[in-house]
């Protein structure tokens, strides 16, 4: 990937002061930017590296005069930060959409279909009767079941382990170790004490734009037809865990080491920390803020709540509360104090009416 | 898979009302139920659907009186809950035992064998001197390392990573991700500040019958001939840490991102719920009850305890304290007011004395 | 692997006292050993298995005197724990080292290079422009992504996925389903309550002597040129969440289930315990000590401090302060008791003065 100062002007709709046939091939911080790559300069604080700076390109905002000489070409813009992440988002797509085509030796079973511009890693493992959209990247090590869909453009790392019947939409990311569609966690009492396994004969929904992050469980639901729901554009970070039929609702984010108990449903729109823990079969409104390590054993019928400790409850009246804790110790003493006054009190009090 | 009305109904030692020669593929809720599935009517308000469901056979209670035609066919028994669990678990042992023979490519070692119907998938690793029992079913990507035993019709999921001297019992099931007999975490500190490792030997048995989740980790004992032990009937859930000489004793239940330190003793038939703690040397006595997210710092002697909190105690002196914890800052203030109160009595009681 | 009890006594500097020519081939415990094998004698309490062993050798101390028979030969050494680690060791570094060649399939990319007595595990993957090391072992299903540099003696277990660029160094022991470089999880809300992606370009540094447990996670850093540091000799244990642009100090050890969010930058010499939470862009100073399942939410400026709850503070201030939340009811009781009285002596004491 190799562009000149004046395409990646063009490209930002900036205008170039300096060389425009300079080649660009990476893009990098403006303190540590090094000949063929390009920084940016937004925050005046920064201002003292873009005289002294390698870097052969330098977006800066329209109106910026320098005070000293600058050996980069400048690209003028608007917002040189938003122009930035213009770039960057096109360098990553450049980079996440280079690979393509079978390496050898992978495995592809009966009755599966792959669209164009597939990746399909060495190691990968796609079962039979599967659909696969065009330009999916399947990397190395990954695992993907019999009967499962996966739409366009999504990408599953290294190593990601899909059961049988997934449905995953279009535009997602799943990064490595995750595993989808794994058993519930169901297990009948017996009367000797032990437990019987209840069969889990569920699947696993991923709508469109959900982004998983490395080494998290969302389990199968336990019924046939039944579905465990991430619902569309819903982002879930690292090593968390989702239990069977449960639901995320609509761009609800979860931070990772988060767990999230069989058949609750998660609503829109929320943001959860994370290491919280949440009871199984509550109902959690949309736009609700769960702060961090929290524990959720009820229902939460308001939206736009926000809450936090274990069981959690309002996250202000919670500190309030923890203020007090940390002065426990001090608050008995005082309590014990008072006790000995008043008893003293009362004493002297009966001796004076007597 | 597919059985008639009768055949079913003679599995499960029941009478057909209606068309004993329709076919059955599938297993499914009388509200979704499609021609060609079967469903069950136990709880009387669902009793609705039955008027109106495309199902080809319900399992209806021997006493059921239809108040409307139905156009299914009908299967009578005692329990139909009961009964309609019986064909999901036949179901899934169809489905789960279908896969047999040796997908390629797939690697074993030396002085391996394998039992009767084993199920090696494309990309399965088996080391040298194991011995793989019959029916057992080793998915792909799944790696045992050397001299890795495992007994009859275990399941070892895709991704599975089974670390060398290795025990598993027989019926066993292992979901994908979960890593068996990894390094316990034992460093001695140096004097530069440094930390040494302590090489460790040990290996993990799993007796018969236990199933495990997805992404959970059991490392192996630090010394020769010590094991990590799961008991008989051991259930555990989804990114459970088990660390190094660890023993979880028969028929416990672990929920998922629940943390066992190194050398505690888990009893019988405890029941520990999700993001539990637990530190190193505990006795933990049978039939324990620990409530999500508490904190284990002390052996439990007495069976059938019931915990929570961190540090963990009573769960009803626990949920006592916490509903004062949540009115600390009230109960800040009415100490406050006695105080001033107190004072303003001491006052004028000495006034009163003067 | 088998030696003499003459050749074992040779490398710890001991004399024998017995037949030198036994043949060891594996290390034991006293109570345990059998034929060929050796144990040790350092706690007097164990001195009874000396006279029933079945070891062919036990190390005893110079001046031990045994007071029955003894059949297994003994070594003379100045401290037996000492020698026992050191032959734990040596047995380690043997099973450990044994394995080296190619393994067939695997894969290996365009202009990557591996140093002398590599192993390369059957379906290992190591991608595009990788420098591997002397003595590195890439174990079966361990995926190594392009540009990635791996240091001489480190051992890389089956399943590890390492994502592009990431630079990992020597003598390192990265443990079965970590993951290593996966996308920070970094999303910028939109108008609409969606999120946008924001790409991660940077990558994971591990420096030497780092060890990793199993299914932890590390991100890689956000921006170009920007890294996620586990700086020289630290030691991370299982399900371990790292964040983008995250430091771990030199000689850090950090227990399972922990968490530390984004640009945290933890100190060196750290000791943190399970279950810990860590909120983002925190500074946390050398030596800090953090108790099991504590929450992090401030910067932790002193050097050698001692914290626990969540949130965090003095550790035995939070044991004081618990101390009396398990009283709280009892707290709550006298309190009102006391309003009483006071309430009670007010009436009183108005009438008196009435």
């Amino acid at each position: 990937m190799e562009f000149t100062v004046s395409q990646i002007a063009a490209m930002l709709r900036g205008e170039v002061r300096g060389n425009g046939a300079d080649k660009i091939n990476m893009l990098a911080k403006i303190q540590e930017a090094q000949k063929g790559q390009i920084a940016f300069l937004s925050n005046p604080k920064y201002e003292q590296y873009i005289y002294t700076t390698q870097a052969s390109a330098v977006i800066v905002k329209k109106d910026f005069t320098p005070k000293k000489e600058i050996t980069s070409s400048l690209i003028l813009v608007d917002d040189p930060y938003i122009s930035f992440t213009m770039l960057l988002e096109e360098y990553h797509k450049l980079v996440s959409f280079q690979k393509t085509g079978i390496e050898q030796p992978s495995f592809i079973g009966e009755h599966s279909t792959t669209g164009q511009q597939v990746y399909r890693g060495a190691f990968s493992y796609i079962g039979n009767n599967c659909k696969i959209g065009e330009n999916v990247k399947v990397y190395p090590h990954a695992y993907i079941g019999d009967n499962v869909v996966i739409g366009d453009n999504t990408i599953i790392h290294a190593g990601v382990k899909v059961y049988n019947d997934t449905r995953i939409g279009k535009n997602c990311v799943i990064h490595s170790g995750t595993v989808i569609g794994s058993d519930g966690f169901g297990f009948a009492p017996q009367e000797d004490g032990s437990y019987k396994t209840i069969p889990q004969l569920g699947n696993v929904i991923l709508e469109d734009n959900v982004a998983i992050g490395a080494n998290t469980v969302i389990d199968c639901a336990t019924l046939f037809g039944d579905s465990t729901f991430i619902r569309q554009g819903v982002k879930l970070d690292n090593l968390i865990q989702i239990a069977h039929n449960v639901e995320i609702g609509k761009n609800t984010v979860i931070a990772a080491q988060t767990g999230i108990s069989g058949s609750s449903k998660v609503g829109e729109n929320c943001v959860i920390a994370g290491q919280v823990g949440m009871s199984g079969h509550l109902v959690i409104a949309n736009k609700t803020s769960i702060g961090a390590q929290a524990g959720i054993l009820k229902t939460i019928k308001d939206e736009g709540e926000k809450i936090i400790g274990s069981p959690a409850f309002d996250v202000k009246e919670y500190y309030k509360s923890y203020a007090v804790f940390k002065q426990l110790p001090d608050l008995n003493l005082r309590l014990r104090e008072l006790e000995n006054k008043v008893a003293n009190l009362k004493r002297e009090h009966i001796s004076l009416k007597d």
